[in-house]
């Protein structure tokens, strides 16, 4: 059969994180593969209760890792390098980074017991990687981090041009600026572009993208406005903002002093790797506390209201010896991500209390986004003029926003959500397979899968408590009366104010008494009729069907 | 000792929702009292799992019941009237509402088996309800449901203005106008206005609110621009809106379907008491399901997400009879609040997935809020000329901007927070007392305090899994070595592959082998020791600590 090209994600179509897209180039079925990215995304409360991280299940690509021949990660943010110290060790094959991204990646590594040596750092185009049939460079672009970098991918099926996340900001303050005549001429070689694979995050916002640069002024003028403790907070891996930050506080004879751990390695490995020159000197906590209030600026981690980083900390009280009160100033540099609303709320209203001033950036004085908006997207069509886009990063309603506008440009265009392989040989794309995707949590130290029933277990016990009953059965096989129950995260009184508990031993009293044997010795009968009795009693009496867990402990005769 | 006006807000005040404010004159500690609207706010799974409602903690006024002369409800909102059912029994005192508010009121009592005639139907000003020393006055005023009422409370100290929640709305298609007029008399008569208890809720909106009547058009273009079917959702207390969507569908000759059980109640009860006249005839989901995809219009609730609404079981497929499919069209005529975006986005991107248009209000063609943005706060306090604002209807950081608004345009103002009983009878406040109060959880049937400790217990089980332990003593003190182990939301595997619930039973059995008799005959060192052991072979095994709920059951010599 004919050799083809094809594109799978497996993470991040269809959602925005835990990207992960495979292309691969050969005989159908042994096509030579390339992975982009390994990212993680993060779980909450409403359907991960207790979950730490969320990756891709690449169980596909380890099944085919023979044929993998290496892995590119477009830049160092968590949703595209955040599973290389996770999955790498399922995989395999050599990591292709810049040297910000790749010096990410290998601390990563390192905390996994992997070699740094994994990750093979790569200039940016001109400069070429060959991997089997893939001739892949890396493209500068600009975005919310350092060296981010689309790829060129030239195939024996032509040339495909994988965005990563990027925006069009010719100023960015640190990394490189989005060049519009490296990206001619990437579109005026050979054949041109066949196929654009392109970031959607922002195809709902309707203006162009503004500039890093054009924050300076009003964080400026909002520094040298405050009269007394100046706090910041932004994302950690925003170099530029951090950049722009200090040197407002610099210009208003303030120190600067950073607050969390992302944030001081951030700085460290932008400084260790060139990418960040000039960063002011900064101080620590204990002289911070020691200077005259008008004269710190504190940039600290948590812009997303985490509840372990120093805005969280600080807004509850003492942090490092460091405590905010009236008369501060709190700037959030950042956008809040959708679902993290609440818990953003409620640092700043702590602040507030406190009788800080707190300031959003909800009027775009104080925060530009790192992604293309949609007419920067439409920019990005018209200078590279593909056949056929594919988007990604996005959740459904992105995906196919962007399909319906590249579509009315003229273009060819498609959806392909995790697991839809697509081949891309033709002139228009053809799905050909649906790959079994699906999600992997980490939990403590452990991976599980995300259909497992462990975190369903969770929501069920945090939305109906749980009702442990403990049976006991004798020598002779006869129940002992006495069940025991113990209740969690239910209420111990019922309407009436009887002991719930109690209220269903006794109901449990009366059926263990009559049980006859066959049902005594078979433990799933027991068990079901104890269950069903404990959710009865408490959907009468308290108007929930708890969890239940029954534990019959059989004694044996000596 | 003099006697004094009072202020004590116990809902509503540093949190949005669950509005409840006390207003009381006399002696001290003997101030006769009335209480303004008796709300709920709902959970969410990060902090309340499971919980059904949210009221506010009424003790302080129960025990106080006897000072109390009566409840007035402002409007039909949900965080103004939804605790009416669940804690009017604790007060026992008539409810004075006007027409449509009090139809709502009384569904809510009669639900709870209390009679109809609790509830005072009354008439707005000039009608004067006179309650020992307050003489009572519903204000019409304009909001996002019809008959919102401001209250003008007349007292030997002084006018109080509550706003309820309101806006500047001179057509809102359905409902009383906001009439400046009205306002000016209130402002001029007597010694005018001594405190002005606000709605804070927008007070971060700076550009003027926008009238209800201003969606007409854009609503009709967007329906007359539709091919197939047409589904919209708001909240189906939004009289006016639910006219202006079923206006539209009239005009682009399409028939109306009502979706969903508070769709249908609140436009019946907007017939029953005259509030809504000329409400189009509306068709049944089988007639609909029927009819030509073009011909029809499904209003339906869920706009927030709620899983069991209609929203979300046609994002999910077959509801009713009615399903949807390409080239449909869904309206989200509604503002997501904060904290529902996972939720909303949930179905926005489903029906995305089956080909379905989704329009939201974003660019605010399609929804306009119902509370008084900054400028027209402003044009209020201009209005009313209060001496005193006391900001209400918002967290903290709303009520802070809100005092240093007033504050700047030369009135006294003062944050007050659920507890803060403030006197207001001299020219500024003074916190005269510090009332405990908090919130109930509905759970189920049954009330639980919010510190009682159960949601925690739940949040812990959702975070840490549970795990069981059963331990059997003999009659003569020995522990059974086969401790019975059983996991809950946690992984069965540990990072090598082994069964955690036998390691730990491992684990336990080595310990209750070597256990003293000192220790088997004392439950709590049994059960401490056994958490502790449990939890450290989770910690070494899956890197997390779970819950852990110990059983002992002691046998007993016959």
């Amino acid at each position: 059969m004919a050799d083809r090209l094809i594109y799978l994600p497996l993470g991040g179509a269809g959602e925005i994180g835990m990207n992960a897209y495979v292309y691969g180039y050969g005989a159908p079925g042994k096509e030579r593969l390339i992975l982009v990215d390994m990212g993680v995304t993060f779980g909450d409360m409403d359907s991960t209760p207790g979950i730490d991280l969320i990756m891709p299940d690449l169980v596909w690509l380890r099944e085919n890792s023979h044929r993998l021949e290496g892995i590119f990660i477009t830049h160092g943010h968590e949703d595209h390098l955040g599973a290389v110290g996770h999955l790498w060790e399922q995989l395999g094959v050599p990591i292709y980074a810049r040297q910000f991204t790749g010096a990410l990646c290998r601390l990563k590594l390192e905390e996994m017991g992997h070699s740094a040596d994994i990750v093979r750092i790569t200039g940016p185009r001109p400069e070429v990687t060959q991997l089997g049939p893939f001739n892949v460079q890396f493209v500068p672009v600009s975005h919310s981090i350092p060296e981010s970098a689309a790829l060129v991918i030239d195939t024996p099926a032509g040339r495909i041009v994988h965005t990563g996340d990027f925006k069009l900001d010719g100023t960015p303050v640190v990394g490189d600026p989005f060049d519009p005549m490296t990206w001619h001429d990437i579109a005026s070689e050979g054949r041109g572009v066949k196929v654009l694979t392109c970031d959607s995050t922002n195809i709902f916002s309707t203006h162009p993208g503004r500039s890093e640069a054009l924050l300076a002024n009003p964080i400026l003028e909002w520094v040298m406005a405050q009269k007394n403790m100046v706090v910041a907070t932004t994302f950690a891996s925003n170099i530029a903002r951090l950049r722009t930050l200090a040197d407002a506080a610099i210009a208003a004879d303030r120190k600067v002093c950073l607050l969390g751990r992302a944030m001081r390695r951030m700085v460290s490995v932008g400084l260790e790797t060139g990418v960040l020159t000039d960063f002011p000197d900064t101080i620590g906590p204990d002289e911070a506390a020691n200077m005259p209030r008008n004269k710190v600026m504190l940039l600290v981690t948590g812009s997303q209201g985490e509840r372990r980083a120093a805005s969280a900390q600080l807004s509850r009280g003492r942090y490092l010896g460091l405590s905010l009160k009236e008369g501060d100033s709190f700037l959030f540099s950042s956008k809040t991500i959708p679902g993290n609303e609440r818990s953003v709320g409620r640092i700043m209203n702590a602040l507030s209390e406190m009788g800080v001033d707190v300031y959003d950036a909800d009027d775009g004085l104080y925060h530009v986004s790192g992604h293309a908006n949609r007419p920067d997207i439409e920019a990005m069509h018209d200078l590279l003029k593909p056949a056929t886009v594919i988007p990604m990063h996005g959740e459904h309603l992105h995906l196919r926003e962007h399909v319906l506008l590249a579509r009315a440009k003229g273009m060819t265009a498609e959806i392909a959500t995790n697991g839809t392989m697509l081949d891309l040989t033709g002139e228009t794309p053809k799905i050909v397979d649906q790959i079994e995707t699906g999600r992997i949590y980490l939990d403590g130290t452990v991976k599980i899968g995300a259909m497992d029933g462990v975190v369903r277990d969770r929501i069920r016990m945090a939305l109906n408590g749980h009702a442990l009953v403990s049976v006991i059965v004798d020598e002779e096989d006869n129940a002992l009366p006495d069940a025991w129950v113990e209740l969690m995260g239910l209420p111990g009184r019922t309407r009436n104010g009887d002991d719930l508990g109690q209220h269903i031993e006794g109901e449990l009293a009366e059926f263990l008494e009559g049980a006859d044997n066959r049902t005594v010795r078979d433990d799933r009968k027991m068990e079901e009729a104890i269950r069903k009795i404990t959710r009865q009693v408490a959907m009468e009496e308290i108007g929930k069907k708890p969890e239940v867990t029954v534990i019959i402990s059989r004694l044996m005769a000596d």
